[in-house]
């Protein structure tokens, strides 16, 4: 049945130490094992082995990132309509990643790297399939949920969402246009799983990210996430806020080597039926930053 | 692909004006129409032209209920599969409910008729595809989002079980089974589509409704719902609280036909790989309302 | 110029080391002494050196409260309003409690027992007094910021109301009165700080304690005390609700000894001028649990 | 027993009828008079006939504020402290204000206008004082509870907080100073009403205004009230964050005139007790907004 949602995401930090200090006590992940000079975490409530990997690099930025698909099968047919698309593909073996089968890479038409893979270890979530509590004890920083989502840059919007529509049957939930309806310049897209977005491209340098975002429960906790950051002397970008796009409610901030996250929680509930809601360039400041209705300088330009 | 979700529900009411009165000023619907003496009514945030339907008889409960499907040709395979497990199926023709196009009608294990549609008109949310507010302005009452799932009762909790997943493709989020393990006394299933359920069966007397659930936004608009129907004289039947299972915030009323109502809320997000969890009956207490920890008589009770 | 609070409570518990684990762990309190083989504690929030204490004994209860006040020569001028009342005042002198000065101590017509004091160690919040967090880190539990007040019941609700506003100074913000208006069945008192209680009285038996109420920031955070509450397995009297009484949104529950406690939240702001807002007894139900309307039996049975 | 609370502000709008219109349906205060070519307004939860006075102007700015004390032998008792400070008092004589008797009125060591007011017609609430509902039907826009607290400019902070501490008996519940701790910048004073601030004074020019600020309910409604300000294009100066100066939340806009008003809710309570927290002046971007950490140049810049 395909794309289930985005699995992972693999950055490149300048500090490995320094990097894993922050995500397992500022956002709160679990470091869940090291291999091959990588670190592997996950938030308490994944199922899967892991969601995030550090890798330690000259440069900070987005190595590569992976959606989960629901079948085996579906590595194969995917791949076919990959290179279908015009993208070459190759097969990552088993055991490449920690925890993880085999796996499909390709570059997209923005030039970043993606990976789709089907078999990876169940670890469970802190709370157990039996009975379980809602949440666990021993939460630490942030804590949230769950990856939710990369928003990534890119010099042709319309082509990278026709890969993901097209290839991935993925949909899009809202996209940015010119005033005049003509260009793309951002979309958000989502796998049949409800969310509004598993993966966003806005129209900018090619191989960039924007941001990673976590999933937290609710907007007190996007207001304890930034009261977590200022404890910690962690740079924020954007202070808790609404999205116009998604209507989710948001902070943005950076981990030690400058890629940008997101506390994000909320937002609607998207199906198939989903009709695209689309802004116009003139009203993304409102779309993007609900209440501020104009982009800063630092959230256009810092990208990693 | 199939099911996207729980589409509509009409409920069976004792008096058709007191019932309208209700459900657009107490729980805040909007009403889209009547037809055939029925009453019509959509959520602000619905994108199709209804998601309930009252009927006037004599005694309350649930008509029936409907998934909406992806693709017109997804009724065929569904209606082939139904006759395949055994149920008998019926076509509804075009025009028999306002705005909706043919229908697939069938009965299930537990009594309960249960419809499949594709075509709806779609009137769209209050706020637009065009640059949206996150809310409109005008909101009545608890104003929910959205119908969010029902919860029926039945005798053969299995089978009604193997019929959703076998024949309509879903999954079980959760389920409630005796100590031993040995029989499953309730099943909460879901579409692909994210939700924690759709549809819930619980061990009881065929062909009866338990509730109609609608989604609010968060805890404080599960207060802001029992405030409400405070001020209006609803009956209260569980105060605001957290279910173990699913871990929504919740609270639950009745219609003025002793329909039970719930405004539910979070939860969390589930996929095609999220295993099932199993609640032990000794623990359904816990279960149902995490913090009481124990059944109400009026909840195992009143039934319509 | 008087009484500033509610300062602490002296609760009896059947089981010190048990209690203690409670208090800290789950209410979240910290352990600052013990003394005379009693235990002091404090909220993080609060300055003063403690407000509750715990002592062993035979049987559970309220062993007295007190209330700090402004002024050194607020106690003497107290003292001999108390008398003039008709209640017999006793100096507990420096040093019987930890960190205390002198106290004045006297019966209520109800038969509690009251103190007064004014000297106490300043210890200090967790967050400082110079560039302060909002909150501090390591916080543990339900974490409440403060003990916020005592309700107690008593025969002759008239008296003891007379009591606190006459000899006091102290405000009534809300009163429970017979339909006709001839009896006060309850009153819920303030000093001149804003809060809607320090301290209730209920129509009931002499000398018990109904419960004892710490400070807590939120609904959601209501809605963590409950949860907390049952991965701990305590026994919760009321779900999360709304009081009509005070606007709180409150939970309860019972410490080990069966000595019911509740974490309140919310509620106005009172003045001098504030008018006591009356309720009927024919409404108390609603009064005291907005959404069920109707006292529970363990609501009104269970006291210590 | 003096000073109970702010109790008013008279702003000077620039378009009487625009201005009305905001404060009507954006802030949701309800007009209860007109005299004298100004409009008379109160918020839904306050008891007093009015809190706020719009006068129109050929400049937007404070005209004057005033507090309410508790009897009327305050003013006398006031009006003497005033003038043995040195300032000038002057008689304002009962009916020059709506609903108002006499008033006491002096000028400030920063040259704002100050009153003293402690008869005023009781209004009284939205919800009433017989069995109350927790909040009224009808509620429109922002719908404060309460006019909280006005913020201030001067240059000598030292010399205006001597005058409320010493004169009007209020407390400090927070200063900014120099980091060499010999200058106050700024300063936060409350009567003895539990509140974090009644009035609050920042270095800058004299007789300016920096902000109005209205009572909500919680951090919900922050969000709710930028929402609305954005649904409205009311200029927003700071989205949805804390303080680090009475950890309250917040978002500040500004009136139709310039006039900065804020949506605040939280903080802690104060106590005669409470020990002045100091900021000093390298954490003033911290104090203010706990989570950007630095001033913005329009909330500095912009005073009326």
């Amino acid at each position: 049945m395909g794309i289930m949602r985005i699995g992972r995401a693999e950055l490149k930090v300048l500090d490995l130490e320094k990097s894993v200090e922050y995500y397992t006590n500022v956002i709160g992940l679990d470091e869940v094992g090291r291999y091959d000079g990588k670190v592997y975490l996950k938030a308490w409530d994944e199922w899967d082995h892991h969601s995030l990997i550090l890798q330690e690099a000259q440069s900070s930025g987005l190595d590569h990132f992976a959606f989960k698909v629901e079948n085996a099968e579906d590595l194969e047919k995917l791949e076919k309509k990959i290179e279908l698309f015009g993208c070459t593909t190759k097969r990552i073996s088993n055991g490449t990643r920690l925890g993880e089968g085999e796996a499909i890479r390709c570059e997209l038409p923005t030039g970043h790297i993606v990976e789709l893979y089907h078999e990876i270890e169940k670890v469970g979530t802190k709370v157990g399939v039996v009975n379980p509590h809602p949440w666990p004890d021993g939460l630490r920083g942030i804590a949230p949920h769950r990856l939710d989502h990369l928003a990534l840059t890119g010099d042709d919007i319309e082509t990278v969402t026709r890969f993901f529509t097209e290839v991935m049957d993925m949909f899009i939930s809202e996209k940015i246009t010119t005033i005049d309806g003509e260009e793309m310049v951002g979309s958000f897209m989502y796998a049949r799983n409800g969310k509004a977005h598993d993966i966003a491209f806005i129209k900018g340098p090619d191989k960039k990210l924007h941001h990673a975002a976590f999933y937290v429960d609710n907007w007190y906790d996007v207001l304890k996430a930034a009261d977590i950051l200022t404890r910690n002397d962690i740079t924020i970008d954007v202070t808790p806020t609404r999205h116009g796009i998604t209507r989710g409610e948001t902070t943005y901030f950076f981990d030690p080597s400058g890629n940008r996250n997101e506390a994000f929680t909320s937002g609607y509930i998207t199906y198939a039926d989903f009709p695209t809601i689309t802004w116009t360039e003139d009203k993304i400041g409102q779309g993007i930053f609900y209440h501020r209705r104009e982009l800063s300088e630092s959230f256009v330009k810092a990208l990693t």
